[in-house]
């Protein structure tokens, strides 16, 4: 059976994998600078972001662009404010403040960044000048560590409070494809994003490709820190165009007018949503709404136990009347009838 | 014509990117740990290196590499020793020094660490206690930046020397294969180095590999650190079987016994002794004797801009005579026939 | 009318003051390291500690010494566990993040660091491997931010914790002295921190030196890291004499056997008990049972500004009920009769 | 007899201890911010400085200020650009690298940083791009490391050059007041300093305080950064009033119109220039002509090792031909009696 466990599992999408595969021969110069395929992927970003004035780098990974793309936003007495469960707070060895900066966690539960916590914060970290880590920046994801998915409104109410308290806005979009792609997304863009964060990025690796992200930078200010970022920590590939070659196809507009980044985003989408409306069926119950490719279920550990060792779920935790927080992942690479093997499987639970 | 660029121009070699292919569908657990392909790298490394007991680690790129590797042996206070061209002293962005760690670097101008020079910087640092940053560890490369190739007696006169001073030892093996293959070698070996080094990297993106370092911890008291900081400092991959695919092809035996990853390094030397034949016949001066996959010659300006204009060879300097050091540099990529081309135009130069 | 603001709003107790003066012509090397007053501080230190296997160093303040003693505990990669309002998690601008180390705070809102919430957070913290900051380390302070005061039984505890957890143990002893003269203390003497903490210092800035606190590192492991440490954090003074004047006169043996170290603190004890009953009788209600020179009431706003307005105090924070937690603290400089005129002005509110 | 080993050898002068003791009962809020002599002292400095725009903190020694004044104008990936010996590329146990920031270091030898140097490192470490370490300030001390004293004009020069470069300067006054009340300073004053350098800091330790250094912050951008660093790296004292206390003592106008820090640096100088005109006349020979209260000196060993045994100079290095480069130190404390006494002491040599 395949695995659910993942977005990560499987290498990249056909389509990505074959642009390698024919551009491999090619001589380029390195270091994402100045070959035809970063040049191409570049401008293909621009035109979907809506425009032609931010810079774009490419990462190798996602701790290495969150690494480049909050700590280019802070100075060295300066905090993030994140949620606690935010991944940088959380699942990155303390890479944030290997680099130095702190990370301010509020106590949202559910993955968002609220304004109201985001003030308590704000408010509690400035009151006593310099004896405090002043908050620079605030650190979103979309979708959020739980699977969730900022709307427009949501998320530019984040910006007017960021913007009012004269914070940038950094977005980690690891998961930005099934974000945008998701109905609950009510909205929100990718224009509308570039627009208003001072810097995001698009993921890579979690959406076909076989690896690497591309790092949108709209504030002029961030863009000499960011360049030089990917460097000195260690996130510029010496064969550059891979990066290029990978995101120059996910972005070109095919026959059909669309891009293949969304059709991999939205192929993942749909069989979440047929996982969860199956297990929903079933009987089985969910854990929030999470609109996304991460689908979240509450199971008795005997059937969590089952689900891991069939289709490679991961169990989060285990809640005090002890049912187990269970994940399931659809990725670009799930099937339709991969899911209606799964809830088969399901069945007989 | 082919480019004599860098040996980073292309992407990998067919082998290895068909082994990429032949996987890509497969579903496996993340961050090379756990999935079958890094297991089995390892395996075939540790077996090449002669030790069971040596720790492999997969690491995106080389200054990723050397950051785990310099600033995994030093703690706060320390140092490492490298010649003055080392690449963490010059072209690392300050990578160690982002990382808070200090490079110490000797006044060796041909690329070699000598001991003599280790030794002046070491009782310098060393004279006043506390108030002068400790060296702790000495970073070689092999081949050095400018093509050298440290033979045997070479290695074990500097191991010595660390070892009398208590000074770890880590080099930086981004072009580890063409200096084994190299006559120069003169009798060092893998199992040579992994005997005697601290810790080494066997480096994939310059020979032949889409991207990657194998890092080989000897030294038992390293392991944890370098675990960890692969992952804090933003360098361990999601899709780790990448890297283990990669390793596995180019480690695995093949028919006639010999394994992929020698046989690319081979092939680069052999070309780039055979163009500075070529090149010297035809009355041009090399600069240096450097034995490796990379050769330097001193030319005239015009002569210089010719060859870089056309085999997009990199200009390193222009001597006070005016002459410009010129590198040309082969990669498993390039045939006989590509050196052939090269001197049919610098017949006409 | 006395200020109750701070234990650092006087300088020196008139017999260190004293002590400088009588010594400030003499002419001595430098850096802490072999004058003869540091030496005898050392001798007498060791003394006090009940070992004389133990390393004392000299820092100039108590941010410098938490840097000097966090840091010097911690791998780049790993975290030390504190509560939420633990000094370094607070009040330190980002210090120990800007030296590339992750704090790792607790729940615990009492300011004790609880073994339940200390376990909670190492569980937590090392359950996925590498992906997680590791706790290496402890930060607790005695007394507390609140003005708690460790008894033996308690701090027991948490050390027995730690050791079964292989963490070290560090013990910010800014308020030291009014810790263990406190009857809380309960058994709690600093033979038994000497004996059980990795290391820990004896602060003087806020016990009637003109500056400086005495590290004591116990665990032979941490010897060398610290010394270099106070070094390269800045915290190292040129005219180092000036410490060991002041240590060597508050841990000298005075006429009566005692050291003055002590009789400071138990004045500035003396007077926050006294303040304490005095306010508890004018009917005011005491926050917390803080059983040291820090004193917290709870009093209607209006009171609140009358006591910070006339007598320094600090108003901590509004309740939700409206209230305000105030602080008075005492100081070796506070008097019996800075009390009652306290205690007066408090019966006219 | 007196010892010539150092600057910090002795406690505060007189007239500083005396204002220490009669303010030391006072009670006044912490951290340097709001007491009136921190007050006082900012103003003073700002007259004697001919500027009212300027931002003064205080730094509790050298060490602490050079991580401030240098981290604080450098971003992650800049460095900054000395001379060899420069105190913070030598001295002081990679403090610099230790806050993530590369020394970039010239190859000047007499302890000026030249244009040309400076020039040749600019244009070597911006000839790559993000490649490399960016240089972004200057960091020069008057008087330098080896007692030199910078002109007018040759300050100017570096300034006029950095300013060409758009890099920041740095001026390291550990030894300022020596060095502006030297007859080689040649124009080269304290208000023209404040008008030229970004921000520098007038030594107290070795010029008759306790401690403490005042910086000076001309250059706006930098005001925040400066003020936050100083507490998050450590440096920032409870008790700050004893900065503003000692500063507001040293540049208050005495009764002749002077200012005491001016008087007690003259002092100095003149020991040194009398020392070293005995010695030469004696027939030793001087090294340099160190214009200030730093005098160097070749002997042969054996007087080299007489002096340091009973004058407690130290010898900084053999040179080749078998002699010692010895320092000789006056500081305020150094009276003319105590020079003749030495050269008394020369002549039986």
């Amino acid at each position: 059976m395949r695995m659910f466990r993942n977005d990560y599992s499987e290498g990249a999408a056909p389509e990505i994998l074959e642009a390698l595969v024919s551009t491999n021969a090619e001589q380029h110069v390195g270091y994402t600078e100045g070959d035809p395929y970063c040049e191409r992927a570049r401008e293909l970003i621009r035109a979907a972001c809506g425009r032609d004035d931010v810079d774009v780098e490419f990462c190798i990974g996602g701790t290495s662009a969150n690494i480049v793309g909050v700590t280019g936003m802070l100075r060295d007495w300066e905090g993030v404010i994140c949620t606690r469960d935010g991944h940088i707070n959380v699942h990155e060895t303390g890479a944030i403040a290997a680099c130095g900066r702190t990370v301010l966690p509020t106590r949202d539960a559910d993955g968002f960044l609220s304004v109201e916590e985001a003030e308590r914060v704000f408010t509690f970290q400035t009151g006593t000048g310099r004896h405090m880590t002043r908050p620079a920046a605030i650190y979103i994801s979309n979708t959020t560590e739980l699977g969730g998915v900022w709307s427009r409104a949501r998320f530019d109410a984040i910006c007017d409070w960021a913007e009012s308290r004269g914070l940038k806005v950094f977005l980690d979009g690891a998961r930005l494809g099934s974000a945008l792609t998701s109905p609950a997304a009510d909205g929100l863009t990718l224009e509308h994003i570039a627009a208003r964060a001072s810097a995001f990025y698009i993921g890579g690796t979690k959406n076909g490709m076989l690896f690497g992200e591309a790092m949108v930078i709209a504030d002029p200010a961030l863009k000499e820190a960011f360049g030089y970022l990917v460097k000195e920590r260690g996130g510029l590939m010496a064969k550059g165009r891979l990066l290029g070659v990978q995101f120059a196809r996910a972005f070109v507009p095919e026959a059909d007018g669309e891009v293949l980044y969304w059709k991999l985003a939205r192929g993942a989408n749909e069989c979440a949503f047929k996982l969860r409306a199956g297990l929903v069926e079933l009987g089985f119950e969910p854990a929030g709404d999470a609109p996304s490719n991460q689908q979240f279920f509450l199971f008795e550990p005997k059937v969590a136990a089952a689900f891991a060792e069939t289709a490679g779920c991961e169990i989060f935790e285990y809640l005090p009347d002890g049912r187990a927080l269970t994940r399931f992942v659809c990725s670009w690479a799930t099937k339709p009838a991969d899911v209606d093997e799964l809830l088969a499987f399901a069945a007989t639970l």
